[in-house]
């Protein structure tokens, strides 16, 4: 998608119900978004199948679902709450702030603000550090404030939870842990619709391996994850790339780390990181909490703590990938058409039913009819609120692989017309064999 | 399950990795629980069929999926800024700290702390008043905050995007939002296991009905929703029941309520509040955001604030009822056994394999062969990590329905051993014919 599409296809999203601004009843709240019916219903699919292969399927996976508000040490351990930090700077003119590192500088001291091209200086305006993590009160009393934090990522949950796991599934290494779930940062930079939120979820995996399997394990799972966004998320190769951190860019503790990055209208950008983290966090969490974190290979007798290969994996940015990689549009008989080539499994609908005319009770039952039968079998939508024009450029723009629509002559040739999402072919299905015919026909 | 069994109870939930204490390795979080690898599969299942049932099902009902942290308005039109309190008071001597409303009083002013039998004049130790949700600085400066909140229900986000939802879905008045997620309350009362957390998950439905339809919309959902769990969770119709609220205990504007109630191992408590609310929530907001809430039905060529029934779940307590009604404790041949009466689509795993002897690389293997062709078509598991017996008693203990033993027999006669978790009955069956045998064995 072009970046000059970006607005037309956000407006696409609100106008359909796929994305909400979050509270916007009240104004809104920056960087908050809701998903509305459609959106709540792809969203679900997609984590949906990544829990499927990943827990459901292999048995080297296993699922938890821990807590959002974590222990301070969680992030004395992770390092978050001494590190996580972004560097502020406000401009004297016009007080909007910035992140220091993605505004322009000149000179030593010298920074200019990008909205009013005021130049700033930071002997005058000091920058502040400021940790990106949401803490809330959890004492009863506001004097004697107890403080848990939101996590900033769901990885911390599987860390602390790792002999917890590791002592109840008998698990030996390499193994790993997944996990869906929120996560909060307090990120000044706003924008770019749903691609940097305060509030998002991820699917993440922790797996265990010994260190010198880490290596080959980390290339197995770029490998594997890049696979994921083209086989089940139906993004196109030409829209996904590889991106390996220099040596500048790397944590200090990670040994390598490759985004996976999908061409998003604003340019390449981070869809997933897929991190070797060596014994970093088992190391750090054993030694904060004073607990053994290590582990004993049975078979070679030995104990040593595991190192960790981390795919990272964003909810929301996967869900905005698959709807930019399926937004197409094209001029039909001079008029333009919008369509999202979305893979059916994807869809929030697999095909639409439709009356011709919605004042004949004949046609209204056939097709109410055929809509229940369909609907036992796949995800499917009925609707009569608009002309047959108008329906058909509906589900065009959410989606729906095929729609079926019930004509006066349904009634005695017992078919139907079914039309195709992405080359509005149309053909005659006998009713009894529509089902058939659309599992003949995946996208 | 009796009372006295509580204690074994979540010390199986702990032990098979149903449940972890919430940042457990840093000493933990009150009333905040992880749920682990088997926890994990269980919930989903739940939420799934739910899901399923309300949003994919159902032409009436559309899903949402709403930020957690919402503006400070949504809960200013709500009632909770102002009215969503406890009051607490500390006992003199012990200092632990109680809700005034639950404990003992005697006398005009005194109380009596539960814990050390101190009297509490309420003249002296003064009694606060204390919001129970949960505020976060949303600003980047610690000295002007800007609050948002973590939803102490899911509903809010439900009430502020109605009009949303409604232009976007073409949806007719009767209609309901459904939503799955997680909520927070700063709760005092600690305790009783994952029954009240301060993180939760709830399954809420806001049905939108004309007023006159209100009353019996609200007791068809009543209905609706004690028909889920006896049908699709499996609960014994004698260990739930309905207790509708006197007048004194319902909310001001609420004109019905009726608590499912299940019969938790300390006693008879809520798992589920249907409400009718009649136009509160809708007519409040409307107010506060000075917008317009209001609904025009087209065909009565009428406008009117609609009523709303809330059939609202708790995601966490469903669980918990779940593995208490399932829970059974019986004696064999002298010996204590658990097991886990789980209907199949909610137990984690549907069927177990094992090879007798870990040591014959013929009976893994064919062991092995069994269970990759029966986790195609079911959630399955395969353990040679003990003997036959133990490896029995775990499947028990998480509910795995049938247990598979590949033998040295199964090699010549391509027969195995199923056995039936309930009933322990073992029977012969051909390895071509077990996923045949266990599909006309739906528990």
């Amino acid at each position: 998608m072009a970046e000059d599409q970006l607005s037309t296809f956000v407006s696409l999203c609100r106008r359909r119900g796929f994305l909400f601004g979050g509270s916007e009843l009240y104004g809104g709240l920056s960087s908050i978004w809701d998903y509305g019916p459609l959106g709540a219903k792809m969203k679900k699919r997609i984590k949906d199948i990544w829990w499927d292969e990943y827990v459901e399927k292999r048995e080297d996976i296993v699922g938890l679902d821990s807590s959002i508000i974590m222990h301070e040490d969680v992030f004395r351990a992770s390092g978050h709450l001494e590190g996580f930090n972004d560097v502020l700077v406000d401009c004297p003119k016009c007080k909007r702030r910035f992140r220091i590192d993605k505004i322009e500088k000149f000179g030593t001291n010298l920074y200019r603000c990008p909205d009013c091209k005021t130049e700033i200086d930071t002997r005058q305006q000091k920058p502040r550090t400021f940790n990106l993590m949401f803490k809330t009160n959890m004492s009863a009393i506001e004097e004697t404030p107890v403080y848990g934090y939101l996590r900033p990522e769901t990885a911390q949950g599987i860390f602390v939870n790792f002999m917890n796991v590791l002592n109840t599934t008998h698990k030996k290494i390499p193994f790993g842990i997944a996990q869906i779930g929120k996560a909060f940062r307090n990120e000044v930079t706003t924008g770019s619709f749903i691609f940097r939120m305060k509030e998002f979820e991820q699917m993440e995996i922790e797996y265990f391996v010994r260190p010198e399997e880490a290596m080959s394990a980390y290339e197995h799972w770029v490998k594997n994850r890049l696979q994921f966004y083209l086989e089940h998320m139906g993004i196109e190769e030409s829209n996904l790339r590889l991106r390996e951190h220099g040596p500048d860019e790397l944590a200090h503790y990670a040994k390598a780390c490759t985004d996976i990055e999908f061409r998003f209208p604003f340019g390449w950008s981070e869809l997933e990181g897929v991190a070797h983290r060596a014994d970093f966090d088992l190391r750090e969490h054993g030694r904060v909490s004073k607990k053994d974190l290590s582990y004993f290979d049975s078979v070679k007798e030995e104990r040593f703590v595991p190192n960790v290969i981390e795919p990272s994996s964003g909810v929301d940015r996967t869900f905005f990938a698959v709807l930019c990689n399926a937004y197409r549009k094209e001029e039909v008989k001079g008029r333009p058409r919008v369509y999202l080539k979305l893979k059916d499994t994807l869809a929030p609908f697999r095909a639409a039913v439709f009356p011709l005319l919605k004042k004949e009770p004949q046609l209204v039952e056939l097709a109410k009819n055929i809509f229940y039968d369909i609907k036992k079998s796949m995800p499917a939508v009925y609707d009569d609120t608009a002309s047959i024009g108008k329906l058909y450029r509906r589900q065009d723009e959410i989606g729906t692989p095929f729609c079926i629509t019930v004509d006066m002559e349904s009634l005695s040739d017992r078919k139907v017309t079914v039309r195709d999402r992405d080359s509005m072919a149309q053909e005659r299905v006998e009713i009894d064999r529509v089902e058939e015919y659309l599992s003949e026909r995946r996208k």
